[in-house]
């Protein structure tokens, strides 16, 4: 189930803020981008339609209860939803929250920047994200 | 329902697939990828989870159908799923197939080229495509 060699399947891949049996959910240490979350497949899948009908009502559950609490935590100016994986191929959903003086925005966050970080805010909004942490643990929690 | 503004309410945004009252699949005229395909969301809502639980069912089984189609047809190194929406936040889902030798692989296809388009290779692609938009409408008929 396991790959000796995929990262997702060695360390939690950021700060761990929920986990089951299924997936776990952590705060992505990305810079510039605070509220930026990541949804993990525990199991080492590699696309999304790998998982039966069942893990991936699951798997969205949890995408979008971080979806929520980000929209209600910190009113974005958008989510962006992504599961890619070209590098790392263990099922991940990225839940980032936008904002449109965010450094990247309208871009998406893994292409090139449009304007400087602004320390600032990103320091505001990292602050703010201790409790987005909290309150998704609690809305995930059984 | 509909907004006067959106290009998403406006037009397909692409070769149209396949349609219901909830949604409708495109391939998308994307250059250098012909196996780009978007699921639109019919209704202007701007998130993911502005839709029902039972709406995001509809919704994510698309996604589902597409991906799985685009495996079985074109076998991918990897498939991409995102909501992003910064620039049209009007419900759309990319579903697009990657090939290690694709003009943007490892980054996602909105970043800047890692190599020259492969006309040859993206010619053979687009004609196979034919194929995987049939039986996509195929797998989505009731």
């Amino acid at each position: 189930m396991a790959d000796a060699l995929c990262p997702l399947c060695e360390a939690d891949g950021g700060l761990l803020v929920f986990g089951n049996q299924f997936l776990r959910i952590i705060q992505a240490n990305e810079t510039g981008f605070p509220a930026f979350y990541r949804v993990v497949w525990r199991a080492h899948v590699r696309e999304f339609s790998d998982l039966s009908p069942a893990e991936r009502d699951i798997c969205m559950h949890a995408v979008v209860t971080v979806e929520q609490v980000l929209r209600s935590e910190l009113q974005p100016d958008k989510i962006n939803l992504a599961a890619l994986g070209n590098a790392v191929p263990h099922l991940h959903w990225h839940v980032i929250a936008r904002f449109a003086d965010d450094s990247h925005f309208p871009s998406p966050v893994w292409c090139a920047p449009q304007r400087p970080v602004d320390d600032q805010k990103v320091a505001a909004l990292a602050a703010r994200c201790a409790d987005v942490s909290r309150r998704i643990a609690e809305a995930m929690a059984p």
